[in-house]
């Protein structure tokens, strides 16, 4: 059976990642989010063990301590981590897995696991992330400001990553990503099993 | 505009791989079929200017000569070749092109224009192919060992195709096709400017 693909998907904050996410996971089930610990406070609805598995800073130190993360990072004053034992499991059951991370952590996926594919989210325009950004309402004008800076900073990673996802509208994006892992499931690398027969003679 | 991309596909003779492209064009009639040329003789309900451009073996040298072909290639006593201009043509207005050629002819391709993909259609087995050769009634035994033996020396090209694409089905080498293309139109390098109203400050 085929290895199932490591998907690493980054966005602006603010560019509907997290909708995007949910809508993929919606129609593909079979798909396994990759759930991140973090010390940072569960949002109004976010719940641990679904959303992240929120823990404590020495927790998380901890952990690091043990050699668990595939990836951590620090970001705005928080730990962000993902735990390496599932994912590799899961993929090795031929399931596709998805990492929503940021670019630093991503950068540290890419390097340990060339395999994997990663994809960056963009809304059509920088004013259109600012919109958004006031428009959900959860953060203050300083929040905002530091999240469009942010996103400058973030802007030139980008092109480290495989594939940018055009947000313009949520059924757009999710249906880029199903097109990435579609694809990354007919990768040769993952297919010389289909050959095995064509060797003899 | 982003350019469109360019996917070469080939396969083993009798993988399917006609069927699967007249499919492809089918539902996504926007998608431009580089049209070769080649020296053999037409089969029985192939139109010339449509399935391939049939010339004589001097104008298709004449060809050569003026540096018309992307790639060109001697394949079972005939001549095949991609003209260029054309398919730069509709590259650059966007349009996805797809080219139908034997593997001598995709290793060129690669060399010249390393943004292009490239796809190798296989059947689910050997046995399959066999089958399928003997099932279309239209080669005597001599013929058909011969392709099988072509076959297996092609398999050992297949690990430098980005892709492989299953026809278990017709449907499924279908969606694997369109998964590829939209892949690809999701590709980084096709999508910089996206990222230039982020660039400011």
């Amino acid at each position: 059976m085929n290895q199932g693909s490591l998907i690493v998907l980054s966005g602006f904050s603010g560019a509907g990642k997290s909708t995007v996410i949910n809508q993929v996971l919606a129609q593909r089930p079979e798909i396994y989010f990759s759930i991140s610990f973090t010390t940072r406070a569960p949002r109004e609805g976010e719940v641990n063990g679904v959303n992240y598995h929120f823990v404590t800073k020495e927790e998380f130190e901890a952990r690091i301590e043990k050699g668990e993360f595939l990836e951590y990072a620090q970001y705005n004053g928080n730990y962000y981590g993902t735990s390496m034992a599932v994912l590799r499991e899961k993929m090795a059951q031929g399931i596709d897995v998805i990492l929503d991370i940021e670019v630093q952590g991503a950068a540290l996926v890419r390097e340990k696991m060339p395999e994997s594919i990663s994809g960056f989210i963009v809304p059509p325009s920088f004013q259109h992330l600012e919109g958004r950004l006031r428009g959900r309402g959860t953060d203050d004008e300083e929040t905002i400001q530091k999240r469009l800076a942010i996103a400058r900073v973030e802007a030139k990673e980008v092109p480290k990553y495989d594939y940018i996802i055009l947000n313009d509208a949520v059924e757009n994006a999710v249906a880029q990503v199903f097109a990435i892992l579609d694809a990354a499931r007919c990768r040769t690398q993952g297919r010389m099993d289909l050959l095995e027969d064509f060797k003899g003679e």
